[in-house]
C-alpha cells in the first residue's frame, strides 16, 4: 500500500480536478465517492472502483469490511490527513473515498417492471437539488428516475451528498428530454407534466398505471418538450394519454422547491397505487 | 442621504454583525431584508425599516415605489458598491437592502382561523431547511407555523432567502415544545407527529379538524415532547386524539428531507380538507 503526504503529487491532484469538472469526470470517464456509508453502498450496489484511499487505519479497517471482489483489485491509498483534505469535497471527511467508473445508465439499460413509476427531472440546475430529487424518487419507492438536460452531471459531488446514496441503487439514466419521451412513448407510459398554469389539480388524475412525472427546473419549469407532449383534458376512459396537471399553491408564493413538488406528486401516485 | 464609501463605518460593521450573529440580532432586536423582492414584500406586509441602504440608481428608484408610511421616516444610505458588497450575505447583491425590527410573532400573537392548518418545525439546524419548509407552509395553504427550540432563528440570512419571503406574510411564532403544545391542547388543535416507526400511515387518518403537523430535526426527528403527546391508535370516533403517523419510505433510504416530509403531509391534508 503507498503511503501519499504530498499534495503536490499526481494522483492527489487528478482526485482534484475529478472533484471539480464536470468535464474531467467525463473524459476520464472516473467519478469520486465520499465518505463510508456512500463507498460502501456503492460497492454493494455493483460499483468497481479502480482506487480506494485511506486517511487513517480506521479508515482502512473500514475498507477491509468490503467485499470487494478480488477480480477488481482496487489499488489502494494512505494518504495523510492534508492530502485528504485536498483530495475530500466535504468539508469533514471521515477518511474514506474512493475513484472508480462514472455512475448512471443509459435510457436502454433501464430495466423497469410492469407498471413503472418513474420520476423525469428535466433542466435542474442545482445538484443539491438533483440529489434530493433523486433521494425523494427512492423514499416513493419510483422504479427509476430519467435527468433530462440537467445543467448539472449526476456524478457531480454535490449529487451525489445529496442523494445520500440513491444514485447507487436507483436506476437513474441520463438523456436529452426527446429521447426520454420517445422511450416512455414506445413503452405506453403515461406521461404527467408538473405545469404551474394546468387546469387539471394532481389528486383528480388517475395515477395508477405505467407512470413518468416529469418536473422542471428551479426557474423556467419544464420545456416545451414535455408541455407538447400530447397534453390531454381529464379523461379517465383514455387513461394512457399524457397530462399536465398543477399543485395548488395556496399561499402568497407561485411556486415549491422542485423536490417538493416531486414528493406531492410521487407520493399521491403512490396513495393511489396502494 | 449620506454617502457611505467606507467599509471601515461603524453603521457597515453593525450590519455585517447582524447578517453574522444571531446574538447580534436578538440584543439589537433588528434584522436584515436584502434584496428589492423581499424588502418590496416585508413592507407590504407591514415591516417598518428603520435604515434603507440602496448600492445604486437603480435601488434608490426602487425604494421610491415603495409605499413607506412617512411616519416610519426611515434613514437612507447610498452605499458603494464595496460597501454593499460587505453589508450583504447573498453573492450577487442586486443593490438593496433594510435594516428593522425583528420578524416572528409569539405565541399569544397568532391569531388563528376556526379550523386551523398549522406546520409545526422543532429542531431544525440548518437555516436553508428551515427556509424551505416555511415556503412549503405557504404553498400548502397552512394558516400559521410554529417554530420550536431550532438551532437557528428566524432572522438568519438563509431562512430568509430560502423561505423566498415567506417569512413576512406567514403568521410564524417561536416558541418551546412544552410552550407549543400547551397551546395547541389548548384550543383543541390536534397534533400530527411524523414519527418514522409510527403504526398509522398518514393517509389513513382523518385530516379534516384542526391539525397541527410537526416535523422534527435532520438527524434526530422529534423530541419526546411530541412523540409523547398523547399518541393514540388509530380511532376515526375520536378524532381529537393528537397521533404519531409516518410516511412510508418504500426505497432503500429511512428518510426523506424534512421540508420534503412537511409537503407530503400539508398537502394530504390539503386534499382531504378540499
Amino acid at each position: 500500500m503507498e503511503i501519499i503526504t504530498s499534495v503536490q503529487n499526481e494522483r492527489v491532484k487528478r482526485i482534484v480536478k475529478l472533484q471539480r469538472k464536470a468535464s474531467a469526470r467525463r473524459e476520464a470517464g472516473l467519478t469520486v465517492i465520499e465518505g463510508a456509508r456512500e463507498v460502501s453502498r456503492a460497492i454493494e450496489n455493483g460499483w468497481h472502483p479502480t482506487e480506494l484511499w485511506v486517511g487513517s487505519a480506521d479508515g482502512l479497517a473500514f475498507f477491509k469490511t468490503l467485499e470487494v471482489g478480488s477480480a477488481d483489485r482496487p489499488v489502494v491509498f494512505q494518504a495523510s490527513e492534508e492530502v485528504m483534505d485536498k483530495i475530500s469535497y466535504r468539508e469533514n471527511p471521515d477518511g474514506v473515498l474512493a475513484v472508480g467508473p462514472l455512475v448512471g445508465k443509459t435510457l436502454a439499460e433501464l430495466e423497469l417492471p410492469e407498471n413503472p413509476l418513474i420520476l423525469v427531472a428535466e433542466g435542474v440546475e442545482k445538484p443539491g437539488n438533483l440529489g434530493a430529487l433523486l433521494r425523494t424518487a427512492d423514499g416513493a419507492g419510483a422504479d427509476a428516475a430519467i435527468v433530462c438536460d440537467a445543467a448539472t452531471d449526476l456524478n457531480n459531488p454535490n449529487v451525489i451528498r445529496n442523494s445520500i446514496g440513491t444514485l447507487f441503487y436507483l436506476p437513474i439514466a441520463e438523456a436529452t428530454s426527446e429521447e426520454a419521451i420517445a422511450f416512455l412513448k414506445e413503452r405506453g407510459i403515461r406521461i404527467l407534466s408538473a405545469v404551474p398554469d394546468a387546469d387539471a389539480v394532481y389528486t383528480d388524475v388517475d395515477l395508477t398505471g405505467p407512470l413518468a412525472i416529469a418536473v422542471g427546473a428551479e426557474d423556467v419549469g419544464l420545456s416545451n418538450h414535455w408541455k407538447q407532449a400530447e397534453p390531454a383534458p381529464i379523461n379517465f376512459s383514455e387513461p394512457w394519454k399524457n397530462l399536465q396537471v398543477k399543485i395548488p399553491m395556496l399561499g402568497k408564493n407561485d411556486s415549491l422547491n422542485v423536490s417538493v413538488s416531486a414528493a406531492v406528486l410521487l407520493y399521491e401516485a403512490v396513495r393511489q397505487r396502494k
